[in-house]
């Protein structure tokens, strides 16, 4: 057993570390921690009452560094690289769910803030397991990917070699609430949401340039990525509505079948795919169709679990030398 | 006071229709049919109780003529144009909600079945005020368009002249779920829309051709229109966000501005626009926005009045030579 | 044309009433006050954009009084009376939307504070048109019912005479969102509200001495009202179920036909009634049936209309020798 | 490991069923069917893509008798007591979920139909493990409770010994459409259910004899039940909001702690329960509040997990030796 930490229990992330964590066969939750501490955890989440209780500290890396060898840290960025640092000084294994060590210095430092850890940055391995499993399972620092990235790059991963990179590729995104956070705002107030939608920082959120990013790394090649997240009446889930243009004509679900013919966590769709199909697991479902050389690629994920938290355990189980499907949850809520 | 018949008001687009000719000052509901008849009004639309009553009859041509001068068709497409045919015959003005006459005869019998009215159908003039005004007050028979071309055509129609033509243009369309209609299915049924969101009919979906066609009409030009519409958890409403490649740099907003400046049912925002800051009313609502020579189009409408029988009402206006706002709404439902 | 003042025009009432008054055929908007001001009325409600603007002042009584012959105080209770007092004293009819002037003193100050306005408190007339019509038509301040009390007092009105009032009363009551207000608080955010229901405040709502009151001053029967509403997922829309003994068998339905058999915004129910068919309009919805000596009353109202701004402004109709349904909406937003 | 059959595999019951059963440590599913059969397993249920598949047989007793030791059948009633007579015959143990062995002979015929296996009924167990575990464990057909006696039974029982069974129970209920079923109809439509609540068969619910009839079996006294469901817009869950007199004035918290303070699956909250935080799990959730004499519970489960599905994999569970808590789910799908 690996005696592992949480720093951020009380936002929607922490508590789905929780719940997967709770029953995990090798790890041990033995440090829980908000950024005030002080509160219980069934006050945070009630729905953890007769199942699991546990101190909730306010966190400090050193007494995470006395009860836990891996930590995850479900923190704000910026908040997060502070933590990080210190934690990896003590040999505290570190998955970090915030964006801090996602991308490479420039990009990140035009879209959040100044970096304060440049030395564990170029050494963090980017958490998607489909591309960097290798990387993962040698590394102590993993960044987590954003949700909006973690749905877009495994449904355009398989096609890199196909597009033509002349042309724009628009992403049409649909977020449920879950991705906004707890924090009430007028945008999380439940009549702004309902019998609604609405897009929000068209072409100018920060999951952009990760998508980019990441896609270069991949192919070497360098993607016009355009970026429109909506918020629709849902509270966990998000889809993604790529549009793209091929240089050949291709079957696109021959391509996906066969770049995913040994993943486990990617399932391969003939038909449109669906927020509930999903929603409550690890996987990411994806279709795509073709008209002419006109691409279009649809995939979902759960938002807080493929795109945060069960995405987290699974580079967790890497880190630690298991099998990466421990305790990652495969059977959907639905209905 | 002119007398006019509602055809098909069992539906939801029946219903609009009744809320807003139950008030209207110059029409008169004389008769109102459903395909079988012989219900109560108020069992189909419990909400009028005290409100509006009035027998319900068996459609038929002959009893129209008799009793109204102008008919609204809310049927599905093929009756429609068995009715239109033969109210036209009578001297009976039709606004015909199904796609009967939306469409060039080649592009109508392709996507839905041959025509049975093919003399009408060259002369039956497509029902958006703000492409055909002078010509729906002259004609005795409109087409009223299509939900998704509504939203697509008032948001693409002022650029046009801008868009790079020999670059597909990709919608993204996203619609409350009165625009499948009264009929339970399984994908009407609440837990199959409820926390969920999906496509349907990608690249495919009938209101692809009618957008395309009516994009050539205006401007000359041949557009590669791709179209994706979802179901997303609300009762009415409607989402367009379409992504396409501009010739040169432009001001988006001061684009719609000027091409809407005298028209008194199209909003200009400058921020994403909602669904429910147009639910209940006859407006459209856009707002663009470019990078470099990308443009995004985001424009919402409610399906069932801007959509359809709000649209159709102002068609009647117009075809009867009254003003085009009498009995429009244009107060939101919201909150 | 007379002038008319909203005070606290930013919440979910104030945008009802600025709905009804914009096209009220008598009243005529000319002051619009929040308690901070300096806002623009479409930055409030962007619905309003093309319809209505004005300026949004800071709330002063001296300027209303320059301006308006009668005030609609959309305020916090304790905030209202302030106001309230002062209009008087310059002569501004008031219809006040707080409880500051529902309840006898005693009781007001056991539930609310302690009361700064008695002179006027005692000639205010609760504005229940069914139960005070007449006193209305004379008075200067109408204290406006609560959404709760509306729904639940008409359900039992007809009753009072039947029941057994030494059993005692229970009404579960079902509240759409908006009656927590536009506030972001946790019981508003969309996650905790959707796919969920809660009661809050049970036996201990502020609503239940009003209910008490108002049937105690009509039936002079002293009735142990017990009282417990929930939040539900819905924006609009308040439903009440009372239990309760009687002291003999009645067919209920015929109670509630001759009861209110001369009222216009009353309908009478063969079979439960549902959120929809009232919402958006000034209509209590009414449903009840027996079991041997056992009553359930089913009643329904709009929570924002018929429980405030509807009934607010057909109490400003009365005050003002207009007839009642003046502006009074009717016809249901349904679907 | 035990071989089991799950007959009605299409429904919602039917899906959680599978859900519990694919990873449970002592059951092996090996025999799956439909009325019809012949379809495949993951066009009934598509978000078991790549974590299950089996064939659909059409329903056969023999069939089932050579491939199980226990049957769950997820069917209407009367279809299931044909097959559960048989399949007792053949030595199958049986977990009924329908209302066929529920209640006496006789209220059950009043209620639904006539009996056709009156031998088994006399000796059916009634699954809910509080009241009959020992029972449970001994016997080979368990008649599994309905989803609204579940949450009412649990709710009342550790009171009856102080109610005053002079006065009538009143049970204000509310579930989630799962509860409606699969099947389309017009109280399934999306639009009917969003943005609604109604009351459905008041004090005619075929519920309410059930709830008397255990409440009298466990306390010998015959409580006077009065029942009200209602569907409100979720998709699981249901919650109960019971009000009745009390003999003596009692501690309602204490009373419920120490009536189920050796149970697993109940848990007592010092707050008004709510659907999220059981939804996705077997606990039912219990509040209770006084005032003076006056009782008001609140209880809530997860109406097609305890309310059905995860209550009948507990019955079998101990019907067949292991530990009730095998592969039940606790930790809630919340948010």
């Amino acid at each position: 057993m690996i005696n592992v930490a949480i720093v951020g229990a009380s936002g929607y992330t922490g508590l789905e570390l929780l719940k997967m964590l709770i029953h995990h066969p090798k790890f041990n939750i033995t440090y829980i921690a908000t950024s005030n501490g002080g509160e219980s955890l069934h006050t945070l989440h009630p729905s953890l009452t007769h199942i699991f209780n546990a101190p909730v500290e306010k966190a400090d890396a050193k007494a995470i560094a006395q009860k836990a060898e891996l930590a995850f840290l479900a923190l704000p960025h910026k908040a997060s690289m502070g933590f990080a640092k210190e934690l990896l000084a003590l040999d505290v294994k570190v998955v970090d769910l915030s964006a801090d060590y996602r991308l490479e210095l420039e990009t990140y430092e035009k879209h959040y803030c100044p970096h304060e850890d440049k030395a564990h940055l170029k050494d963090a391995v980017y958490g998607l397991p489909e591309m960097y499993r290798d990387e993962i399972k040698k590394t102590n620092l993993v960044a987590n990917p954003g949700c909006y990235p973690t749905a877009s790059i495994l449904g355009i991963l398989p096609f890199t070699k196909y597009i033509d990179e002349n042309f724009p590729i628009f992403i049409d995104a649909k977020s449920g609430v879950s991705g906004a956070g707890k924090k009430c705002t007028n945008n999380t107030h439940y009549i702004s949401i309902n019998e609604n939608i609405f897009a929000y920082n068209p072409f100018m959120h920060r999951h952009e340039p990760e998508i980019k990013e990441k896609l270069r790394l991949q192919s070497g090649k360098e993607f016009d990525v355009n970026f429109v997240p909506h918020l629709i009446p849902a509270t966990r889930g998000e889809m993604i509505d790529a549009y793209m243009l091929l240089k050949e004509e291709i079957n696109p679900i021959a391509v996906l079948e066969e770049f995913y013919k040994d993943e486990a966590f990617v399932r391969i769709f003939e038909n449109p795919v669906d927020l509930k199909s999903c929603a409550g697991t690890n996987f990411c479902d994806i279709f795509a169709k073709v008209k002419g050389k006109k691409l279009y690629i649809n995939s979902a994920v759960d938002n807080i679990l493929r795109g945060a938290s069960s995405q987290a355990v699974a580079n967790a189980n890497l880190m630690c030398g298991f099998e990466e499907h421990l305790a990652i949850p495969t059977i959907a809520y639905v209905p």
